[in-house]
């Protein structure tokens, strides 16, 4: 597939567009993919969401998210594993092969580096039935600075680390530019999921200055911010990966544009920053 | 030295108490050593700080900071390599050993990559100079979200390497809690720097949530937030370090007590959650 088809644009690039408009205004936009989020699916239905995008002929390249999985009483872990079988169904029924795993974070008290060896168990746990629906689960690191409220995995490195110990060849890794590009070993990582038949996404957003107060909204469009998208997608690209490349844009400006527009800002930053590159 | 003598107040945890006070009251309550900042000092002039805490008895277990070595020009860079020698100068008449190096960060465009591999050059030129001062220049990784605006340098693993790339003994590495608590390699990263005998200086304080609208200023006293003080202090402790144990805590609750009161809260907690694992 050629290179500048492969933009998906991320749900949360353009949160304030309802679902519905969301995917007519990519497809209209002659854009072939999107990423989903769970919550914005379920405001008009899983079933309508899935009929949408495959009328519009759109690929859903993942699904956000399952995961928060780190409860520390054996019910909460129940509940957590529950909403994670759902998750899986939901992007079995929207035809994403990949559900985007966000682990979870810490409660106070406990340790990050007991919370984090257990995670390849309750991920085995879910393996089995993702693999049944043809959905990859792909960890997601998070930038160290959600450490402790949302995910206890920091770096590509430990992400496959963790995937391996599941004992399932199925589960993957996320790698989002905005989470890994500090990350002095990131090349070496790109290649060892790559050689390991991992790497199931690649999400692109730049890391911005100021943080803004909410730092889930610090992501850039690219060439706005610090990254070198030169190396990373040069990396990702050496691994044979040849699936979509979501834009994944938590932005109040590109928010506030209409959609149209934010859409040709992405494409175009894509086409000249990430394109070259694949 | 008996752990609970090893307790170091860096000034910057009592930063609205002038230099002076700050001084005599950390003698007064007690407490063995402090950590000072260049411009708090620069108040009252070197000589005359020198004075102070050698009439109060006091060690200086570190000078903040040189560093800020990453500038894209010459111009640029050759100013800060001066800036850096007087910082030295600086640290030998205060009788600071080790003067903490906050690297620099990147200038939009730079790529993180590249910058990082030319700290080792630049550390080499100032390391001569240092060690005929007497004073050890110590590489701190900061936290990755200060990655593009103050320090390439994010894990204690490529601060040992990077250290080990200037060619000079006498380079090392600050451990500090905030700074590094996230990384799964942390325990392996400073037996390494420890095996390297490069581990200059330990700090501590906590990892609150939420982030303060400036991320600088969520630093939180030890007991607070998320750290396993257990697991980092026995890892520090077991590359066998016997310095001191400087609380650097940026924050704004801690700044608006007496600093009497805040003292007293730091070392409490120091002697509950770190001093045992010394």
């Amino acid at each position: 597939m050629a290179a500048q088809n492969r933009l998906s644009i991320n749900q949360w690039s353009m949160r304030t567009t309802p679902c519905e408009q969301f995917i007519s205004a990519v497809a209209a936009a002659g854009i072939e993919s999107v990423g989903l989020w769970r919550q914005n699916v379920a405001e008009i239905g899983v079933r309508r969401a899935a009929g949408l995008v495959r009328g519009a002929g759109l690929r859903v390249s993942s699904l956000c998210r399952g995961g928060f999985l780190t409860a520390p009483t054996p019910t909460g872990r129940r509940a957590a594993l529950d909403d994670n079988r759902r998750a899986i169904d939901e992007a079995h029924q929207l035809g994403a092969g990949v559900l985007v795993m966000v682990v979870g974070g810490l409660d106070p008290g406990q340790s990050i580096s007991r919370v984090r060896d257990a995670i390849p168990q309750t991920i085995a746990e879910l393996a089995p039935y993702a693999q049944d629906a043809g959905v990859r689960l792909a960890l997601e690191p998070m930038h160290p600075m959600f450490a402790a409220d949302r995910a206890v995995i920091s770096t590509l490195g430990n992400a496959v680390l963790l995937a391996e110990a599941s004992g399932h060849s199925s589960v993957g890794v996320v790698v989002d530019s905005y989470h890994i590009w500090w990350d002095p070993q990131v090349l070496d990582a790109i290649a060892a999921i790559g050689a390991a038949d991992r790497l199931l996404s690649y999400q692109v957003s730049d890391w911005n200055l100021p943080l803004a107060p909410d730092p889930l909204l610090s992501r850039g469009v690219m060439g706005d911010g610090y990254i070198d998208f030169t190396e990373l997608t040069t990396a990702v690209a050496a691994t044979g990966y040849c699936g979509d490349v979501e834009a994944e844009i938590f932005n109040a400006d590109l928010w506030a544009m209409p959609i149209a527009e934010s859409l040709a800002l992405v494409r175009s930053r894509y086409e000249s920053l990430v394109a070259p590159h694949l």
